[in-house]
C-alpha cells in the first residue's frame, strides 16, 4: 500500500521507541500496528495473528493461520521466509493456542530470554494469550509496550495525509446520502444501508474501505444513547436523529457527526446547534502546535460554560489507520490531564456534543494540525439539517 | 428483545454450568454472551464493559461506560440499580482501567474473595484487565469460564431459530444483489456496497442488522486467501470468485458462501463444483442427532476423497449471536477430534471449499439440527453462477 520506504521507515521509529523503553523484541496483536508496520491487510484478526518487530533485525516476522499466510505474501513487503503460520487446529481450539506455537517459535529462534514488549490491553491479545507467552517462555521479561507502535503512527507522514484527504470525500458523500434518505416513513435501517453503500462506492476515482464502527444513528432520546444500532422503525415528523459515521479509505479514517430534525427544527434545538457550531470555532481557533490536549478540552469548556453548559466526557481523540471495533488511535484524547502537545501532521476528531433529557446534538471535525493551526478535513456544513417533510 | 421468561431461562442454564464449574461469580466480556443474558445490544464493546452474573441472584450487573449505561437500561431486563457505570476518564486511559473499577465493585459487594469466573480468551478480555482484576481482588480465585457461556448459547430456543429465518431471508437476498451487481467493468467495492445495502435493508418487512464480518469477495489468485478485503479493481471477463456473506437480523447470522464466473465456467471449474455440492449432499444426509461433529468432516472428507481431493482445514461451526470480529459460537468445529454430539435446535455452518492454483471454489450451507437430521435454512441455488458478459 505505502513504499517500502515508507514501511522502513516506520520500522525504524518503531526500533528507537524499543530501545527508549527497554525492549529487544516487540510481539503486535493489533490489527492497526500489524498493518501500518507490513502493510498486512485483512479480516482475519478474529483468529490469533502477530507481527514481531526485532531491534536487531531488519524484516519484521508475521504468524497467523495458514490459509491467511497467503494473504500477508500478497498484501505485505516481507520476504516469504518470515511469513510462518500455525496448522488449523489450532483455530478456536481448547487444547492448543496459537500463542504456544508463536512462543516456541521464539525459543527457536533464541529470543526467549530477551525482553520482550506486548500489548497488555490491545483488543485481540487476550489474557490467555498472554498466560501462553508465559508459560511457553518461561525465561522471558514481558513488558507492556501498549502505546508504543499507536504513537509511533500519531503523526501522519504526506502519503497518510491523502489517504485521509480520501476519506474525507467519503464521509461527505455518506453524510448526503444519509441526508437524502431520511425522512418520514423511512425505516432507520434504510437510512444505515444507503450509509453503509455510499461509505463502500466510495467516489467514482477510488473505492471505499469498511469502517471500523458501523452507522451510529440514534433517534429522539436514543441520541443520549449513542452507541445504540439502529432499529427497523419508522421516523416521524419531529424526529430528531444525529448521524456519527466516518469515510474510510484503506483503512484510514475521517469520521464526522451532523443532527437531523425532520421537519421544523424547535427554536432550542438551533440554539443548541448555535452554542456548538460557535464553541467548535472557538476552539479550532486556539488548535495549532505547541498547545497541550487539555488545553484543547478547556477552550471547549470555557466556549460552552458561557451559555450554561458542561460536558463530562472526552471532547476528540488521535484518528487515522484503525479497524473495529473502534476508529479511535488510542493515544491522544482531548481532557483534563492529557499533556499531549500538538505538532503538525497529528490528526484529530474533535467530537463535542450537547445532551438533553429528550434528544442531543453533535456536530463534529475531523482535523490536521498544520504548521500553524489546524485544517479541517471536511468542508460539510455544520449547522442543523431541516429535512423538509413532504 | 426476547421474553423476560427467556432470559431467565438462560440465566438459569448458566448458572448450573457455573455449578458445574466451580463458580460463584461470573464475569463476562464477550459481547455476544452479555447480549444473550441481558439483551445489551451496542457498539460499545470498544471500551471494557461486563455483565456479572452471581449464581446466588437473579439479576447480573451490567457494568460499562457512562454514556453506555443508559442504553443498557433501554435495552435489557434488568432494573436500574444493577446499571453501573466508571467515569469518563477510565477510558482508554494509562493510568485508570475499568477493571479496577469492577475489581472494586465485588470487593464492596463482599464478592472479591469467591471463585470468579472469567473468559480468558475472548476477544475484549485483554491481558490488562485480567491484570488488573488480579491486582483489584488478590483473594479471588479466578477460573477460566471461557466457553461457558457459549455452550448454553449452541441450543437454540424457537424463538431463536426464527431470529436465524429472518437472516436467512436476508442472506439470500444480499447473494442475489450480489450476482445482480456483479460484471465486467464493476469495481469489486460495487459488489461488496451493494451486499451491504441490501444486509442492511432487510426485508420490506423486517430490517436487517449489521454482520459480524464484512463481505469476503476475493477473485482469482486471491480466492485463496479467503480473508483478504475488495479491492477497487474492475472485473474483467473470465474472473472467478467466491462470495462468502452473512444475513444477521437482531444479532443473530446466517452465513451462506457461493462462487461466480464473469463469462463462461471453465468445465474443470465446473466438476469441482459438482464434487463440492455432491459432497455437502452426502455430508448433509449424515447429519443428525447422535451424530459427533468429527463424523461430520469425516463424511466429507469421504466423499471429496473418491475425486482425489482433500481439505486440511475445519469444515463448519457452530453459528448463532455474534458480534464482531467473528460470526462463529466458538464452541463446535466440524473437524477431526471434535467429539461433540449434534443435538436438535443446534445450528451449523457447514464451509466446504476446494482450492485451486489459480482459484478457489466455495458453497456453504447453513443448517438447523432437528430431531430426525438437518434443515438448511436457505433454498439459494448451490451451483456455481455463470454471471452471462454483456
Amino acid at each position: 500500500m505505502f513504499s517500502v520506504e515508507e514501511y522502513k521507515i516506520r520500522m525504524n521509529k518503531t526500533k528507537q521507541k524499543m530501545l527508549e523503553y527497554g525492549m529487544e523484541v516487540l510481539v503486535l496483536s493489533n490489527p492497526s500496528n500489524m498493518c501500518y508496520l507490513t502493510g498486512y491487510d485483512a479480516w482475519s484478526f478474529y483468529v490469533h495473528q502477530v507481527v514481531i518487530v526485532f531491534v536487531d533485525e531488519e524484516e519484521p516476522l508475521w504468524i497467523g493461520r495458514g490459509m491467511d499466510a497467503r494473504g500477508a505474501e500478497l498484501t505485505t513487503w516481507m520476504s516469504k521466509p518470515n511469513i510462518l503460520y500455525y496448522p488449523d487446529d489450532y483455530v478456536q481450539s481448547t487444547i492448543k493456542h496459537p500463542m504456544d506455537f508463536v512462543a516456541a517459535e521464539l525459543e527457536y529462534r533464541g529470543k526467549g530470554s530477551r525482553k520482550i514488549g506486548i500489548e497488555m490491553d490491545t483488543f485481540y491479545y487476550t489474557a490467555k494469550s498472554h498466560e501462553r507467552l508465559e508459560v511457553g517462555m518461561p525465561e522471558a521479561e514481558l513488558k507492556d509496550a501498549g502505546g508504543l507502535v499507536n504513537w509511533v503512527r500519531a503523526y501522519k507522514s504526506e502519503a497518510e495525509i491523502s489517504y485521509m484527504r480520501n476519506a474525507a470525500k467519503i464521509v461527505e458523500n455518506a453524510m448526503q446520502a444519509a441526508y437524502d434518505k431520511v425522512g418520514v416513513g423511512v425505516r432507520e435501517n434504510e437510512v444505515a444501508a444507503a450509509i453503509s453503500h455510499a461509505q463502500i462506492y466510495g467516489s467514482d476515482v477510488f473505492g471505499g474501505d469498511y469502517t471500523s464502527m458501523v452507522p451510529m444513528i440514534p433517534t429522539g432520546k436514543y441520541t443520549a444513547s449513542p452507541h445504540l444500532n439502529w432499529t427497523d422503525k419508522k421516523y416521524r415528523e419531529g424526529d430528531a436523529l444525529t448521524i456519527e459515521i466516518a469515510g474510510c479509505y484503506k483503512r484510514y479514517h475521517v469520521p464526522m457527526a451532523r443532527t437531523v430534525c425532520i421537519g421544523q427544527i424547535p427554536d432550542y434545538v438551533r440554539e443548541a446547534g448555535k452554542v456548538i457550531t460557535d464553541g467548535i470555532q472557538e476552539t479550532l481557533a486556539i488548535m495549532k502546535p505547541g498547545i497541550t490536549a487539555e488545553e484543547v478540552n478547556s477552550a471547549w469548556s470555557r466556549a460552552i460554560a458561557r451559555h450554561g453548559y458542561e460536558k463530562n466526557s472526552r471532547i476528540g481523540y488521535s484518528i487515522g489507520m484503525s479497524y473495529p471495533p473502534d476508529w479511535g488511535e488510542h493515544t491522544v484524547s482531548f481532557r483534563e490531564g492529557d499533556r499531549t502537545i500538538l505538532e503538525p501532521n497529528m490528526t484529530f476528531h474533535l467530537m463535542p456534543g450537547l445532551w438533553f433529557d429528550e434528544f442531543g446534538v453533535a456536530i463534529t471535525e475531523s482535523v490536521l494540525v498544520t504548521d500553524t493551526g489546524i485544517e479541517k478535513f471536511t468542508s460539510f456544513d455544520q449547522q442543523i439539517y431541516e429535512k423538509p417533510v413532504v
